[in-house]
């Protein structure tokens, strides 16, 4: 695939100065530009890697001003950022995709799988299980019985779905990551002294649109489901325990734990490394610096960080004053001696 | 599986309010009952589910007033609970299980297979294993050389365990846990000016009655065993070092990693994320709340929380006021002045 | 593999003290000892073991004295743990190797084999693949098309490796561990109100001699490298975000996080749990205490703790100081009031 300068701009809507003809083939950071990249830039800052570049043509926000004339063809957009993530998207959906059912393959005799659906070698998938059109079952996935999965979902190699789970229309599950393992339940037993397991019957259903990181876990519910909802995006690493309920669209980056029975709201975003207590509810659009630690509900569109969850002004403030507190120690010290001069004086 | 309200009232001891025919074949959330379905209520908080609930038999706690009556059969008992998890366990012991040696597995001629294993496709069992009567492995464990495996565990698909390690009787490993895996020795070398390597060639012992979640990893020891004692049970993405020691019937939440050589009691509880140092000793009976850290070693019986952690009520006084300290900071500065005019005026 | 505590001593430099012909043939903890086992007493403090060990020779540092004569035959050197490090890679090193492709291994027919490499049952190869002599690929490892794995690498079970992706020399990778898994790149959509998936077209590259142990993840770029330099030993559960850049020699213990767009210098090392922020620069020679966050860049040469990291006395001190903050509270509200009363005494 290589496309002219003209092209591009004429897809994105852009406007070229130079070379109309300059021919890319691939993308690389400006930085590490090479002859038929396409680079970008949308930050005035970095300007001067334009100087020395190899890039054939560079993506470049209209408002950025340059003071002398640089060597690969410029095409001037609104936004550099979102058009480059533009032709990132033409360019993957151009990527030929794997096809076929590989006869490494074991598929259940009653299984039911859609159209031009891939299935790598070693992919397990169970009895009763059903792939809509256009799945993409990679090498080593292993979708348990009665899994439904619905149509254009990528399921990467080392995955595995428990039996029952139910997935929507282009989800996507990175590599290693598990999906309705056994809610963490269990109860003490007085007479044997030990725990009893308290079965896990629901299931996790994971709605259209969601992408799930490599090496996270979602667990299955004790008796009805979890939920992930439409456009839900996780990271890698994220534990999301059972009986929870994950609202539309919201994000959560790498490491961050939601504990059992919590519902989180829609359009949320959590650092990395966030803790969120069980039983709680998170309202919609909270926004949460990483490492917080939220030991209560929360209500709707907070920006919020720390352990408990504080706004992000006082937050930095009394992290900062945490910092002097041996100083502020000293100090107070200090004073209740002056102040028992001044009475001892009276 | 279908029962009656009579039988079921019969098997928990409970009392039936209602129709003792009602049948359920399936549990389901109150707020989510279907028609065949049995729920329970045991917090009078919720009692208003039991007007539009659809499920046809509720378990319900004694001490529940009800002001009217309700349509699905009530069977009463002391602890709606704890009855719901004993039936939960009933009905997951009837639920059919895997049986037989797929064709498509790898098990070595070297390998030992007790009596009603099952052993899923792509499974692997390595030279010299021994795996117990009643064992379920399913598709895709990995089961390294010379491991040794109790009777009736279940190894779930994507787990591996490496060359070595013992598991006791009815352990569980839930998907894409690792077990196994090189402790993180490394020593700088001063003439190569890199890392050594310090092999590993240790093993995990893993006792009875253990169950470990999803993408979890207990790390092997220099030399000797890292000990997962019995009845132990970890969530998903819980970190194990190397020459640890788990003790009987300890609990720990996911994302928890315990760092090297350290030995935690019996019975200890640890909420999510919680972080152990390594070469020190926890007691029995120790309970940490969710993110702790632990720099040190920690006598039995406490409760505590933070890092480094204190008993919890001091701990949120002191959480409080870290949320108050730009405002006592202020008042700290406003009384220097003031005493340093008190100062002059005398 | 036998040897007496001659060619010991001589392999390693020491002196013998006791039976020179006291033969072993395995390792164990001093205080676990066993008949023709080798343990190691580098601590004065743990001498006591000595009368108990059943170990048949002890590597033992020259500056302990003991008070009596002992059972085992030891061995005086420097540094005993250095020796038994030393002695364990020999030990290691004269294990047989896996060797051979195993006939149930998936191995694309335009995948380049090197000379003496081990492929065990289910591993698969893809397209365009590139082994170098001498790798371990065990089984079930997935090794996506077009990727280049070194000399002497070891690539253990349910390992996931992106098509693309660039393994250098004596690299080690555990089970479970994710390679090239897509950045976590989402930009919202007004129009359709939801996040459109920015495609991560990189690769990552890992440099020589780097290990990475079980279930962690290095996602790949959004367009160029995620880049591990060389000797860098990543830990249990680390993520590596995209487009990061890790510094030759640096070392994370488990559950530490890196975000995106981050670089990290040389010789670093972080405690687990740590968490560094994303588009910042890490200087080399960072030492981090475990569950520090960062919210910035750090300059190099610098050891510190806490979030925002701080200098570790002055942290210990603050921290110190923060679980007294109730009674400091206390004694400033109890001067505000004496300071009162002095003011209208006045």
């Amino acid at each position: 695939m290589e496309f002219s300068a003209k092209q591009i701009a004429q897809f994105i809507g852009g406007k070229i100065e130079g070379d109309e003809n300059a021919k890319v083939h691939t993308f690389a950071k400006i930085e590490e530009g090479v002859p038929g990249a396409i680079s970008f830039l949308a930050n005035g800052k970095y300007a001067h890697y334009l100087d020395d570049t190899q890039s054939s043509i560079v993506l470049i926000d209209e408002s950025i001003n340059l003071e002398k004339a640089v060597k690969p063809t410029l095409i001037r957009v609104k936004n550099a950022r979102d058009c480059v993530a533009k032709l990132l998207q033409m360019y993957e959906a151009a990527k030929p995709k794997k096809t076929g059912i590989d006869k490494l393959a074991f598929i259940s005799p009653k299984a039911t799988i859609g159209k031009d659906v891939y299935v790598g070698a070693f992919a397990y998938i169970g009895d009763g299980v059903e792939i809509g059109d256009g799945c993409q079952i990679y090498p080593h996935a292993v979708i348990g019985d009665n899994v439904k999965v619905g149509e254009q979902c990528i399921i990467y190699p080392n995955t595995t779905i428990y039996y029952g789970c139910k997935l929507g229309n282009r989800v996507i599950i990175h590599a290693g990551t598990v999906i309705g393992s056994d809610g963490f339940g269990f109860a003490p037993n007085v007479e044997t002294g030990q725990y009893d397991k308290i079965p896990q019957i629901g299931i996790v259903t994971i709605e259209d649109d969601v992408e799930i990181g490599a090496n996270s876990c979602v667990d299955r519910s004790t008796m009805g489901s979890t939920y992930v909802r439409k456009g839900v995006k996780l990271d890698n690493l994220v534990q999301i325990a059972h009986n929870t309920d994950i609202g539309k669209n919201t994000v959560m980056s790498a490491q961050v734990g939601v504990a059992g029975s919590t519902k989180v709201g829609e359009w949320c975003m959590f650092g990395g490394q966030v803790g969120i207590a069980g039983h709680i509810q998170i309202g919609d659009k909270v926004f949460l610096g990483a490492q917080s630690g939220v030991p209560g509900s929360l209500e709707s569109n907070q920006t919020l960080i720390g352990t408990p969850p504080m706004q992000k002004l006082p937050y930095f403030k009394s992290q900062a004053i945490f910092q002097r507190l041996p100083e502020m120690y000293k100090q107070l010290t200090a004073l209740q001696k002056e102040v028992e001069q001044l009475k001892k004086k009276q």
